[in-house]
């Protein structure tokens, strides 16, 4: 398949765009990296000297060097923002003293904790970065149970704190309060209820109970929590880098505190690997570059994570995080319109759920969009046909993306299965797939701590090199204030009697009227079927709300 | 904001695009539609008089009224399949005798288990179909726990049986296994590890513990299910439809045999209203109508899901499925080439958890796609506080996507906070949102098992119209059957020795060498860690895997 030179494309990408369209897919020959212990093919990308140059040439152009170099350095790689994006320095090897020390801190609170087989329940309190780190972590290897029940509410959702306190003990239950700046609507108001919980069970110092993570310490000690249960990180530390900070105390205390020193060997053997390797053996860079090519050159809308591996489901929100609230940017590093597309939808699930998912798009829908394989060579179970079956459909599915299948075979086949000749030919429009749609096959030797860890920084490395090639910050995320302000107003016209104030559209100013009463009642709890209860009879339909009704125009 | 007419549209589209170039976002009056007490609100699409009158020539030319009718009378929906799809017809109110019966049967067993509490644990084994309706379900009312502890397992990823059967005492396990055809490989390998473990644990007749939920009742039978143990659906029910068949006794069994009740009510009150209503107040045919101009004309590649309540997260990966699998097709019914884009990438998450992952991309991205929110008036908890927050993010989210912000606003923002005027005007481009972003906004009343049953069936429906616009076959999933036979050929490859056969590519066939011994061969399983246990030894990290390097081209 050769695509088609995007036209459209700034001067600058149109070599790269003339080098895509020499080229084959698949590469004639296999291109496997390595980085850190990982195997990263990118056969079924398109890939020639050409290409490799032409990027080489972008790369150039946007002074790659020098910004790989200011980031792991910890100097300003986040200009709007004017700061560091330095969590490379949290995974060193031989972090400075200021992050050894809250590490060391943070390690004595675990091994205490453990030693005194102290907190049966953890309910870990966070949204966003300070959540999805640590429940990937925990899921990754506390898929089995772990020994300390571990919740997580993150959503502002009532329901989701309800939930997380259920049947909870909470005399032996630990609150982790993780927020970057520790004023976080959504973790505040959980804590606090977490707190009335702790107090209203007789727990005669709830804080106590509560540790707090942040990189606003003095705000965590004014809202009461205890000195000792404070750990810190610092501002130049993205939220969604978090998982290399103190926030990794959850995991610590859920899935042993090895796991910490394992995810930060690999993170940083990936680290090393992305400051050392040349650019046509740089996996992170080769990746990035693999990227721009389908989504600048070749069209493509969105980028599937595909895990072949039931333990990695919290990868997908992960990466969602990392990649589009870095990515998903319209302006250049200096204010000016982009120019092109940047960073895609980034979706998943784990394969084989995700064949009988959505894979049926993947192969027959008129976009497609390029996927991520992500498989273990080995697997922490007896049971060999099981893995060998998983890693089967995994390889199958890569190769009837990239391979297709024509309509011509299509009808032999059809043929061949005994189907009468006519039904044969009428189904083989609807049984071929185009093919020709890229993927990358990442393969971990296992899951463990290391090899996750590098995982998440192959991605984050990927990330930051689109983000030079597009010109574009990585590291800031502006466009989710906006939203937050406009909350807060609403939050007031929905809390207080009388007219919305406001300059609202006529949709939003109806409804500012329709749910100010209703959501600021209390109402009662419905019943949560917490005991098998059987009835005959059918449950009375609801009646439509009788004052939202459509309002004069 | 106006959008440029897609003149590489169908002519039949042209009008439609005509339209929607003279139309205004936001509307200039709010479009509140009704349907089974749901209240979906269109004003922050594209709507108008001319835009109904173009969008009703389109369906009339593909024959709506008769396909509806069609797929509510039970005939042939599904033309490749030669079937219908008749879903609808297990929710009816009076359903025929067959449907009742099974039903009966199903409520039977139901009442008998919670009249002899019996079965304290459930392990449900399906995928896809058989899998995320009950997971929606259970998660939805059994968020804060349900009296049977209830576990899923769906990939052949064995580490998803291993974590479903951990820590429960399988003498009290019941285990549903839910297959369409009884032959999905997933479910059935899966079963027979919850077989061997039961027989393991002493269990005289494992099979006493095994429930069957199959269109094949013979294959169960022969399988070795007891025939009392044995509930059937249909041909006639496509696998993403399955929820509305006897796999829903696991939903019984966790969250009580009411909720089905709810749920079939709610779902039947929606396909009346789909039936009935006319085209300008048709719920689902507005959606669709709206679906197919962000598609068509707006260019929009993937579409949002943003339920606004914690209890709803599976309600994304349900929808991905029904959408996807419906949609994602590159022919029309006559096996033609479809001519247009067909079904958008669906993804989401639950608001406000989505506003710290991914909102960032939403409103300030390059491409920016269409969002769904959904959200309850009334809340199950009684934190007041909680709920208003939660409306008042999921309006504001909507709103600043509509709207946006304009350069000069982010600046007057930016002096108004007090900052520098030179750093105001270099952060206002990187503020500023472009908006015209179209939305739903779907208002429950609550959620129960009547609003979600309502929902799903709007659902369907709107994604049976969307076919029917693009004159495609919603029924069918063809693309799915391709690698699953080339997984068959791959998985002999790589459970015998010797040299891989079939024709692969250079990099498939470099994997079947290098994973052929490793997956075969039975690891050791690697410690789950499930008590706390403290080291301060670094880990060794792991040497790359010798085996897998670069192949000679």
């Amino acid at each position: 398949m050769h695509p088609t030179p995007n036209n459209a494309l700034p001067g600058r990408w149109q070599p790269l765009a003339h080098a895509v369209a020499q080229a084959c897919l698949p590469q004639p020959t296999s291109k496997i990296l390595q980085a850190a212990g990982l195997h990263i093919d990118l056969s079924a990308q398109y890939g020639s000297p050409d290409i490799t140059a032409a990027a080489q040439a972008l790369l150039d152009e946007h002074n790659f060097n020098a910004r790989r170099n200011a980031l792991l350095n910890g100097d300003t790689a986040n200009p709007t923002e004017l700061r560091a994006a330095w969590h490379t320095a949290l995974r060193a090897a031989a972090p400075n003293r200021d992050v050894a020390h809250e590490r060391q801190r943070m390690m004595d609170f675990v091994h205490l904790a453990d030693a005194e087989r102290q907190w049966r329940n953890v309910i870990h309190i966070g949204i966003g970065g300070s959540d999805w780190g640590v429940r990937l972590a925990v899921a990754a290897f506390g898929y089995a149970g772990t020994w300390r029940t571990v919740r997580f509410a993150a959503n502002i959702d009532g329901h989701a704190m309800a939930g997380a306190m259920a049947g909870l003990d909470p005399r032996d239950t630990l609150i982790v309060v993780a927020s970057k700046s520790f004023t976080t609507t959504e973790t505040l108001e959980n804590a606090q209820r977490a707190i009335e919980w702790l107090a209203g069970a007789g727990v005669a110092d709830p804080y106590r109970h509560i540790v707090a993570i942040t990189a606003c310490p003095d705000k965590a000690l004014a809202w009461g929590a205890h000195p000792g249960h404070i750990f810190k990180f610092w501002e130049w530390v993205g939220g969604r880098f978090s998982i290399w900070s103190s926030v990794g105390l959850t995991i610590a205390l859920a899935v042993g505190i090895d796991t910490l020193a394992g995810l930060h060997a690999g993170a940083a053997a990936l680290d090393n690997h992305f400051a050392t390797a040349p650019v046509p053996e740089n996996a992170p860079v080769q990746m990035a570059i693999a990227a721009a090519i389908n989504r600048n050159i070749l069209g493509y809308g969105s980028h599937n994570i595909a895990p072949y591996d039931h333990r990695l489901g919290h990868l997908v929100p992960y990466l969602q995080q990392l990649e589009m609230e870095s990515l998903g940017k319209s302006v250049d590093i200096n204010g000016n319109p982009a120019g092109l597309a940047t960073g895609a939808a980034v979706w998943g699930m784990p394969g084989t759920d995700a064949q009988h998912t959505f894979f049926q798009w993947l192969h027959q829908s008129s976009d497609g969009c390029p996927v991520d394989f992500i498989v273990c060579q080995h697997a922490d179970h007896t049971w060999a046909q099981h893995h060998t079956r998983l890693v089967a459909n995994c390889l199958a599915q890569r190769e009837a993306l990239l391979n297709g299948k024509t309509p011509h075979n299509a009808h032999q086949d059809g043929l061949a299965e005994g189907l009468p000749p006519q039904r044969a030919q009428q189904l083989a429009p609807h049984r071929s797939h185009a093919g020709g749609r890229p993927s990358n096959l990442i393969v971990l030797r296992e899951l463990s701590p290391y090899s996750l860890g590098a995982l998440l920084a192959l991605y984050e490395h990927k990330t930051f090199t689109l983000g030079v090639l597009w010109n574009i910050n990585p590291f800031d995320q502006w466009g989710v204030e906006h939203g937050k302000t406009l909350a807060a107003g609403i939050f007031r016209s929905l809390s207080q009697p009388g007219a919305p104030t406001g300059n609202h559209d006529a949709s939003t100013l109806y409804w500012l009227k329709a749910l100010q009463h209703t959501t600021t009642t209390t109402p009662q709890p419905a019943p949560v079927p917490t005991a098998p209860v059987s009835k005959t009879t059918e449950p009375v339909p609801e009646t439509p709300t009788p004052e939202a009704t459509e309002p004069a125009a």
